[in-house]
């Protein structure tokens, strides 16, 4: 396999594990092994565990944004259209996944934010990232009169992403995606005051 | 020490490092070491690392509960002031632990759900009576007239506890406490609608 190739391989198959298992609980010989690269050549592309956690999460971020643009810059569908569509495929995705894993960047930064500050700072990048995705399609569904601006536009998408998260990880320790359907139907009727 | 005594001690100490570190990351040895108890006592008191868990789980809970029933039964305060002062004591706790470790059930809720039907049971069982506790007393306050009864009131509460959930994660990884004041701050204003 070619170098960039195998380092690739290594990065999606640590993104499933952790995914899986948390970052504490994944063996780099359990990754090696699922990967199927032979026991030495970890170092040859990473540092570290750490080092290759975080680039992990690079790429995921990435990856993960390419798809969050492909739904939130969909010119076929409104803005809000658009917005619940984003979250009814992630609700889709958890129920086809037997509403187990939830969210990379949740999970981790639950586990890791005590621990690391390159990890938190990397989460937090990447939370801020996607709050600010969220307040671009808000900021146009104003704009073209689908919402009335009931918050500062930043604050409602803070606080969308922050329920979200929550919503997700009571979806996992219910073992089903009610939490999240409860959450996007409190906030779209109630909180953004849209009309099914 | 009397036998009583050290299960007690091993089950506090367990919560703080569980707290600090994780379930899989907490070290059997490294609990008994910072408890001060004998390495082959262990198992006198506890069937196995997953029965000590849920045995720190459910003193957790108890205590927990009584603080709570102490601020949300506290007849010197209205309904939603009581409300209000629970999450504010949160909040200043979290503070004054430089915004670290978040909540207990939440931490081990992502770290397990998916690993062990016993913790997933425990920890749910956890958020319901937590539920139960929110929905008691907005109901209260809709009883006497504090907020109008603007979502089913089961409803209501899941959505508060799942945002409240968030909102401690956001506060790990921002290692600040303004999601938490951010979520509050929306919840009163713009869902219940409480004047402040």
């Amino acid at each position: 396999m070619a170098r960039e190739n195998t380092r690739e391989l290594l990065l999606d198959v640590g993104k499933r594990t952790f995914l899986e298992r948390g970052y504490n609980n994944s063996g780099i010989e359990t990754i090696l092994q699922s990967a199927g690269v032979p026991k030495g050549s970890f170092y040859y592309y990473f540092e570290s565990k750490e080092d290759f956690g975080l680039r992990v999460l690079d790429r995921f971020a990435e990856t993960y944004d390419d798809r969050m643009k492909r739904t939130l810059d969909d010119e076929t569908l409104s803005p809000i259209e658009r917005f619940r569509r984003y979250f009814e495929e992630i609700v889709e995705r958890f129920d086809s996944g037997q509403c187990r894993k939830g969210c990379l960047i949740g999970n981790l930064s639950q586990e890791l934010s005590d621990h690391s500050e390159a990890f938190r700072g990397k989460l937090e990048e990447i939370f801020r990232q996607w709050e600010a995705r969220y307040t671009e399609c808000l900021q146009l569904a104003i704009d073209r009169g689908e919402i009335a601006p009931i918050l500062p536009i930043r604050e409602a998408a803070e606080f969308w992403l922050t329920g979200w998260q929550g919503a997700m990880l009571r979806a996992k320790t219910s073992r089903s995606s009610v939490p999240l359907r409860t959450f996007l139907d409190v906030m779209f009727r109630h909180v953004l005051r849209v009309q099914p």
